[in-house]
This record gives structure tokens, C-alpha cells and sequence, in this order.
């Protein structure tokens, strides 16, 4: 079987967490993705979490599986190779992902000049050039202000940066459907994206904002209480907690299955004149089903409440720590986790991708240390000779490992 | 400009967010989206947030810039109509989108065996096909147990369907890279994708398994602040909160510009022997850092607060109320945000695609009514006469809005 994209070559030219997984996400399904940093690494290469080595775990997950050129991007020879790399000819080159905001030198058209069939991808913050981070634009798309608890007087920030992951495979699909665009019509792309569209489209797809214009204000906390369903966690005996879910009938009759409920919630619909099999009924009287469920959890070990949950159909999940995970990666537990070596050879854990071609799981990909392929990248795409090569590196425009970086962070 | 995906032609057969999300996001790139359902409604139909109508926001908002076919699912015929309509001829046809665990009859055989080259994507919970939703496989990636702060006894759920939303856009991601290998080499794909697999991932690839690998458990909780780095929120007098953000040195620099707290943390750093030019320092004095700006925000008012860190360019945003959001909408404020209409005529807040094509923005899609084009969608793509529509009506297999529902959900 082919890889998807195997002999598609995309150059990336971006930092953090939304242009990088992009890449990475493009490089998972066989695509030959160059990473362009600069010389010492761009503010991301340090990025927490770290390894004791020094080495960011989170730089090495989001750019295995690339090869790495390092190039002084203030060297206006540096900027022309970049230019170059990102413009090559050949039908399955000239696709290029940034979020090269204020770097005039990487403007569309002076890329165009150069391949007016070129792909390209920009990851923004506004869609005005303005920059953002996930942790503003969560903040401004109002997500914050309804997660935890109303008995909170302050919004609570979600850790995972959602929009971040949501914007990254963003760009892998904008690069598709350029790429498509491109194989039939011949017209290249300029695709922008920022992160803060992204934000809001998320939250308005979703209907909030149509139910917050029908409130004049937002909608109350519930703690870990599903919005608008049956859904939350329990404690079991041993101090374990599950997440259980009853959106449809079918899971709703399953609960009450497993926990022996089915005669209670009967009586309890008749004395309340409520009909629980509704999802509507089962969320305005979420904390009487809740308390009624609850004593059962507590009677019992989260083993044995996994077993009768299981046995019932019941769905839920386990509140795992990532330390779990971990552990249970080692008892190869989740074929979609691997292991990674850092470039000091210092251990990780990383991810292959999710999307899972023919029942088969591509590799992770390896993590390149920073700059190591400069060099065979430059002679591959461009053709330069080892004296050209030589010159670039006695003039610092160009780094790999063996050859001392120029420290320009 | 022709729209990217123009002349493509999807089907998809899917429910809740994530197939959903990935069939709206092709859509929204030109793709012609078929969206199956059975008749009624499937058990996301009236899925909250719900208009005053009854109608749900979600299911509009997510099913936009669609086709929507009602079909009896239960019925052999139906059956059929589907895996014709998923598997009909044409280079630009035979693909789709599915979560249909569970469903033999929809096996990927049964639809090869029509047309071999098919590009399937399905959605599953786990990868052995189990089923699992957004918040139980949050829980089980141990994002709950990291977000809030350790004052709290409790893990705290997200509220927004981050996985679900990732997991859409990973949909149409695989629906290109497979349309691609079929375009290059004439192959046909079958994508499987669980949002198990996604979410683990997306933590591995933060390199956040590999950190709690080395601690040998969780990392502390620290409420609004920025794991790794300094960022946190703010209030201001007026009662409104900023989110703050110095990742980078000049974010730094410019954050003690707007507050004049420059000397004030040189003091601080030579007193603390520290240097918070380091990320990791200013992360290790957040608490100190945090307390030395909070009074400069808590003496000011948002306008005054906004100017003063936009004239500094110090990166935040403002933690906003969706009700906010859906005034500034109406001020035109935000292009990626649109009106829809619901069936009935009753008004909703949605969006545009957050990916813009050379600076355009496309139009969001209107929603259709369930059932809408099950007649010209049939006639269209499998030639269907009137005859034989109206047998199919006759013998409920189909339904559109004039010809009245069974009501099978």
C-alpha cells in the first residue's frame, strides 16, 4: 500500500503548536515535510514540557517525522534559499505552510513571482495579521465563562489548546484542497487562517451563539454535568471516578440496567410527572438521576463497576491520569502511542497518526535533531554542490549539528 | 475563483459532531455534501441548544450547506438506496462519511464490492469499534484531572467538544489525502478514526505522556495560569477580565512597557538572584510576576486596560460572554460569523468556513429542512423517475417534508 501522500513535499515554515501539527499531520499520512527553523531554534524549540536533557518533549512530538533545515532567516541569503525550498518546481512541490506574519520577505506575491501555482497555507492569529494564542482567543470566544462551576466567581481556562489542535488539521485539510484545486483547475492558493475564525466558528457551529442571543447572556455552569443531556462523573469506593453518558434512550435504559434503577426512576417519573426517556427531561432533573445513581457507584470498586457498566452497554469512561497512560502504553495497551528518541537519544512517548489507513498504523516518524538534514535537503531540492554548500556554512546562512550553530535566538 | 472542492461529491452517513464537522467543513470548500438521515431524524436531530421552535441549533448549524436525504434505514430498500447513492459512478463521486459501527449491512466490503475504489472515512469511539464519546474519552486522556486548580478535590470537564471538533477536521483531511491516492494511483481507501485515538494523541503530541512519564504522575494544577510559561487572567476595575500572555521575550518586554513595571522586576530579579527574560523563570515566579501586575489592572477600566497593552502590543484578549459575541455580530464585527435561517424561518448564529481562498470569505450554507432533497438528490445521482420516487414514498422508504414523516426515531 502507498502512504496517501507519499512524494508530496511541503515545506513549513511556522512555529508552536497550530502550523507544526499541520505539518506533522501531512507528514503521518507520507508526505516529505522540511521544517525551516532558524538557526538555534525558533521560540518554540524550548517550549515545556522538557525532558531532564533540556530537550522540549513538545518540539519533538509536533516535528517527528520531518526533516529539519536550519537556516538564518535575518541573512538575506537565508531568506532566498527559503524562498527557493518553498518554491521548487515539480507538480507535487511548491506547497508551503507559515505564520509568517510581518515577515515582508515571505510575501505571497514574492512567492508567487517565483511559482504562481504555488500552495500556500498561513496560520494568523486575527484575521487582520494581528497575532493570538489559543489561551486569548478561548477567552474571547467565551468558552471559559461556562466551563466549571457557577459557584466560581471566575472563568475557568480549558489547558488543552483546542484551537490550536482544531486549526492544525485546518491547515492539513487547506493544503488538500488546494493541492486538489491545484491537480485540476492548475490554480494555486494563498488559504489564510487564523486561529481566532477558527475560535469562533467553533463555538457557533456548535449553536451556542444562537442560544446565548435567545438568553441575552450566557447559559449557567454545571460543573461536570453535560449541557443539555445526562452526563457526569461519579466517585467509585476506591477513590476512582467515571465519566457516564446517557444521550439516547438506548443508553439511558442501559444505566438504569446496570445500576438495578429501572423501578426506581418508574416511580420517580410518576410522582414528578416527568418522562426521564427524554434527554430534555433527564438534563432539568440531572441532579435527582445523579443523586439516585450515585450510592450505587460508591458501594463499589471501579473494577466491578467497569465489568456490570460493560456488561449492560453502558457508556462511560475512566478519569485516567497521564502517568496511566503512560503505563499502560508500556503494556502496549494503544497501538495509536509510540516511542520517540530525542536527538540526545533520551526517551519519549509520542503519538502515530490517528487516521488509520486500510486497518494499518503508520510509524510515529523520528524526530530529527535541529538542522540535520540543512544540507541534504539543499543538495536534494535546490542541486547545491558541496562547495555551495561549504560557502553557506562558512558565511553562517546555514547550521546542522555538526557544524556549530550561530547562536541568533 | 472556483471554490476547491467544486464538483465534488460526498455522502455522508454520520451523526453528533465529528462526521458531521468533517462533512460541513468539505462542504463549506464547494464540495456537493449529501447528508443521510433516517426518517424523523436521527438522535442528534433535536440535539441542544434548541431555538424556541423546538428546532435544534446544533443540528442546523452543523448540517449546513447540505443536501439532506430521509431515508428508512431499517428498510432493505432504503439500505440499498444508500449504498447506491455512497457508491455511485464517477471520478468525483464515491465517497464517503460514516459512524456507522455497528451497521453490517453499511460493512465496507458490501460498499467495495459496488465500487472498489471507494474512499471511505469512518468515525468509531475506539478503534475495536466500541462506542465512546467526546467526554468520556476526555476523561480517559486525563485532560479533566489537569485543567482547574488543585484546591479542587474534583477533575474538571471541558465543556467545549474538543475532540469531537478535531476529530471532524481530521475526517476531512482523510477524505483528501485518500481522494488524492485515488486521483495518483487509482486506489480506493478505508479510513477508520476513533476519537479515542485522536484525543490520546493529541495529549502524546504535546509531549504532555512523555512529562508525566518522568514525574511518575500528574502535573500540579495551576488554575488560569499558563503550564510552562507566564500567562493568567486579570480583572480590571470595571469587573471585566483580560487574559495576559508573555510567551516570547518581546511579549515580555512589552508587557512591563504598558504596566511601567520594568524596574519594579529588575529590582525583583536581582533581589531573587532570577531572570525573567527565561520563560521558565517568569513561570516559576507567576504567582509573584501575577501579583506585581494585577494592581495596574485593577485600577483601570477595559478601554483604558486595551489601549494601553495594544499600544504596548503586549499579547492578550478579553474574556467575552457569547452574548457579547452575538451583539458584536450584529455589529458587524466578526466577518467568520453568518445568520442562518432554521426551516422554519426562525433566526441562528453560524459560520463561515475559518479557511479564506485568496482573502475570500465563502458563504456559511444554508440548512436544509430533513428530507429536503431526498427527491432530486435520488433523481440526480441515481436517475430515479417520478414513478419510481413516488413508490418509494408510497411504500415509506422515503421521505421529504411534503410527504409526511413515519415517524420511526
Amino acid at each position: 500500500m502507498t502512504s496517501p501522500l507519499a512524494g508530496t513535499h511541503v515545506v513549513e515554515c511556522a512555529s508552536f503548536v497550530a502550523g507544526p501539527t499541520g505539518g506533522l499531520t501531512l507528514a503521518q499520512l507520507g508526505a516529505d515535510v522540511v521544517r525551516i527553523d532558524p538557526i538555534g531554534g525558533g521560540s518554540d524549540y524550548l517550549r515545556w514540557p522538557v525532558a531532564p536533557t533540556g530537550e522540549s518533549y513538545y518540539w519533538a512530538s509536533l516535528n517527528k517525522g520531518k526533516r529539519s533545515v536550519a537556516i538564518d532567516l535575518r541573512n538575506p541569503e537565508g531568506r532566498e534559499l527559503v524562498l527557493a525550498l518553498a518554491t521548487a518546481s515539480g507538480r507535487d512541490r511548491g506547497i508551503l505552510i507559515d505564520n509568517a506574519v510581518g515577515r515582508p520577505w515571505l510575501a505571497h506575491e514574492r512567492l508567487t513571482a517565483l511559482r504562481p501555482d504555488l500552495v500556500h497555507v498561513r496560520v494568523q492569529g486575527y484575521p487582520d495579521g494581528r497575532p493570538a494564542v489559543d489561551y486569548t482567543v478561548n477567552a474571547e470566544a467565551g468558552v471559559p465563562g461556562i466551563t466549571g462551576s457557577d459557584d466560581w466567581a471566575a472563568p475557568v481556562n480549558h489547558v488543552l489548546p483546542a484551537w490550536d489542535l482544531v486549526t492544525g488539521l485546518s491547515v492539513a485539510t487547506g493544503v488538500l484542497a488546494a493541492l486538489h484545486r491545484r491537480d485540476r483547475a492548475g490554480e494555486g492558493s494563498f488559504v489564510e487562517l487564523a486561529l481566532s475564525d477558527v475560535a469562533l466558528a467553533g463555538v457557533a457551529n456548535l449553536g451556542w451563539l444562537s442560544e446565548a442571543a435567545d438568553r441575552e447572556g450566557e447559559r449557567p455552569r454545571h460543573g461536570n454535568h453535560i449541557y443539555g443531556s445526562f452526563g457526569v462523573d461519579f466517585a467509585c469506593r476506591d477513590g476512582a471516578r467515571v465519566m457516564v453518558v446517557a444521550l439516547t434512550g438506548g443508553q439511558w435504559r442501559a444505566l438504569q440496567t446496570a445500576t438495578g434503577t429501572a423501578e426506581v426512576f418508574t416511580a420517580l417519573e410518576r410522582a414528578l410527572h416527568a418522562d426521564l426517556r427524554e434527554e430534555t427531561e433527564r438534563y432539568r432533573l440531572r441532579e435527582t438521576v445523579a443523586a439516585i445513581l450515585r450510592p450505587w457507584f460508591a458501594a463499589r470498586d471501579l473494577d466491578e463497576v467497569g465489568k456490570e457498566l460493560d456488561a449492560a452497554r453502558v457508556l462511560w469512561g475512566r478519569y485516567r491520569g497521564m502517568a496511566d497512560l503512560v503505563a499502560e502504553h508500556r503494556a502496549q495497551a494503544h497501538e495509536v502511542l509510540a516511542d520517540l528518541r530525542l536527538p540526545s537519544g533520551s526517551p519519549a512517548v509520542t503519538a502515530r497518526s490517528p487516521l488509520r489507513f486500510s486497518g494499518e498504523r503508520g510509524p510515529a516518524g523520528a524526530c530529527p535533531a535541529l538542522g540535520a538534514d540543512t544540507d541534504s535537503v539543499l543538495a536534494d531540492v535546490l542541486g547545491l554542490t558541496a562547495a555551495e554548500l561549504g560557502g553557506l556554512h562558512d558565511r553562517r546562512v546555514i547550521a546542522t549539528p555538526d557544524n556549530p550553530y550561530k547562536e541568533v535566538r
